[in-house]
């Protein structure tokens, strides 16, 4: 592999992670250029080659690919027939590839894909109408969970359902009624929300360790690694997000969330071909960040360590609380704090829930560091 | 201190050093402006934010510093009375401060400064003209050492002088006959160079460890990680370093070079108010890199911690090899290896001699670093 200065990685979507991804861009002597929807975007104020358009605005995408080197995206969202036209008309390398999104292209897609290539998943049904209901919620029992079949995230598109009247109300607010796909998923009473990251390329495959995930309200709360469990566990985990990964020819960077079941069974819930909040931990915490190995991986270069620095390490998210032009305030004790990290985002309004930065402490040990990270968070105004 | 999205923090000059600020800017989640005389300088290609003009196009600086929140500098070439006139003017503070510059705005005020300060230093004269060229021979002995007082940096600007004839010669080539101010310093036959980083700010001062530094024809080559001295001498090569740093009342990061003598002696010999080439091994080894603490130090912000990850780390600068557009060949070995990490600058035309990029490697032995680096930096063709 030769590096060009004037090599171009194009990206896809503007946001937190196209930001920090800028970085390990430059640390390669390559230029970043962006494509977003909003010039406002956080991403954008990190490189001169900024493309404003929408995802589905075929003309700019276009003109987008063609100035590019290569492709890779930040979000999940551009269908994968779109992203294989992409390629072929502008004959611009896009990874992951086309033929990845479409293995996990909508959550029916991809449970078809991981179930059959033998990797554990929750019970699902596919609802052809609203009829079924009654017939599902015999079958899944109550309570179970509906989930538009594209486009959800962060708990958005997601209900979980305890009666058949809730069924039918699901069933119109996913958009059912309008011809919406929608899945139905048996509700798993999990002990524990596990979430590993890999990177693979033509060069190889690494996986990193296995992180805990806290989640409040649907959203990424807190990221504790290594996960408070049995390390065979943790190690059963990381296998299945290989076997994932492989599984959809995975280029790139890939989240893998799982559910760890009461009876110990892991249950594979969700996959993100990119960087992901779980692994935003892994900037400082190891060797090579997700965001380096996502560059690494798309420009086909060897990957890096994911070894950990420290023998642990906690993230938390920082989500706004007030509706008002982004100021973070009190962050000095953070700062402050040995082995602690601020990231913010340079989004320029903050509003309640929104995720407008992190925080990582590194440590020696899970209940201090998490102690101590979760009160931190809560002191910093934003 | 708050941390506002829209805060702008102006950066004069575009190099290497601003592109790797560029990210720890990002981090902050403030936005980044840079001011640089030629467009395609490396730092460009981090942020929407360019201004192009020289260090004396006083119009387009003051248009520059009126558009930004605080400005910084990454190197040394601005007048100190320009500085102190573009604060007034713009009412945008500038750190480190324009007092701080004028302590060491050329090398004779840089000696005075320093040795006033009670800090060892060479012994060294200022000659008025060309008539006092046999009485400095005399008095500082053969070989010593002539350089231009303004503008110097990597060797540029000196000249060892070994006779009279050579001093004379020296006195052209460096214009003392066209009244560039010239200062002639004693030879220091010195078994080591040391490095060591410092940054500071009115919520305190930040001490990085003693670095040892190999020059191949007055450009910085390898840094090795602790230098290979008694830790006593570190300890004081550091102490020095905080005290030339308060000397000057630096707000910054700022690094400075010693001489240690054949007989364990310590001499400061050069300061740089910015990240330096001895300090890009903090990236990875540190647990905040110099350039954070940059940012942290000129934001107000507490400085983070200097403390190393792993107990040894050697960084090797990748020097252009060839006349030809930038590419980086053979990077595949280095990628591969343990705890090795790759920047490349993406300055667009490699030169031979040119500073590309440089390489770190972390570990526990410094001599087994110090082959495996330059091994493998002498494999990367750019």
């Amino acid at each position: 592999m030769e590096l060009r200065s004037d090599f171009t990685l194009g990206l896809i979507g503007g946001g937190q992670l196209a930001r920090m991804s800028a970085y390990q861009a430059f640390r390669f002597g390559i230029r970043l250029a962006i494509y977003a929807g909003d010039p406002d975007e956080p991403g954008n104020y990190t490189t001169p080659f900024t493309h404003q358009g929408q995802a589905n605005d075929w003309e700019s995408l276009l003109a987008f690919a063609r100035s590019c080197d290569v492709i890779t995206l930040e979000n999940e969202f551009i269908d994968a027939d779109l992203l294989l036209r992409l390629r072929n008309e502008s004959k611009t390398p896009i990874y992951p590839t086309p033929e990845s999104f479409a293995k996990i292209a909508d959550k029916r897609i991809e449970k078809e894909t991981f179930a059959k290539a033998g990797i554990p998943v929750a019970r699902w049904m596919v609802p052809s109408s609203n009829d079924e209901l009654p017939e599902l919620g015999l079958d899944l029992g109550y309570p179970y969970v509906m989930k538009s079949s594209k486009g959800g995230y962060d708990g958005y598109g997601n209900r979980t359902v305890h009666t058949l009247e809730e069924a039918h109300q699901a069933w119109e607010a996913l958009g059912g009624s309008q011809g919406r796909a929608i899945i139905a998923e048996a509700f798993v009473p999990f002990r524990m929300e596990l979430a590993v990251q890999v990177a693979r390329n033509h060069t190889g495959i690494v996986v990193y360790p296995c992180c805990e995930s806290i989640q409040k309200g649907h959203i990424c709360s807190t990221i504790i690694v290594p996960a408070r469990i049995d390390p065979l566990l943790q190690q059963q985990a990381q296998d299945m997000a290989v076997a994932a990964c492989e599984a959809i020819d995975g280029i790139g960077l890939f989240a893998f969330e799982f559910f760890l079941t009461e009876q110990n069974e892991l249950l594979l819930n969700e996959s993100a071909p990119r960087p992901h909040n779980s692994g935003h931990y892994t900037i400082e915490a190891c060797v090579s960040s997700q965001f380096e190995n996502h560059i690494r991986a798309v420009l086909g270069l060897p990957l890096g360590s994911s070894l950990l620095r420290r023998p642990a390490a906690v993230m938390v998210n920082l989500l706004g609380k007030r509706n008002q032009p982004a100021t973070a305030e009190h962050v000095d004790t953070l700062l402050e704090t040995a082995d602690a990290h601020l990231h913010l985002y340079g989004k320029l309004h903050s509003k309640i829930g929104r995720k407008m930065g992190h925080i990582t402490l590194l440590g020696d040990n899970v209940e201090e560091l998490l102690t101590s990270a979760t009160h931190l968070a809560n002191s910093i105004e934003l």
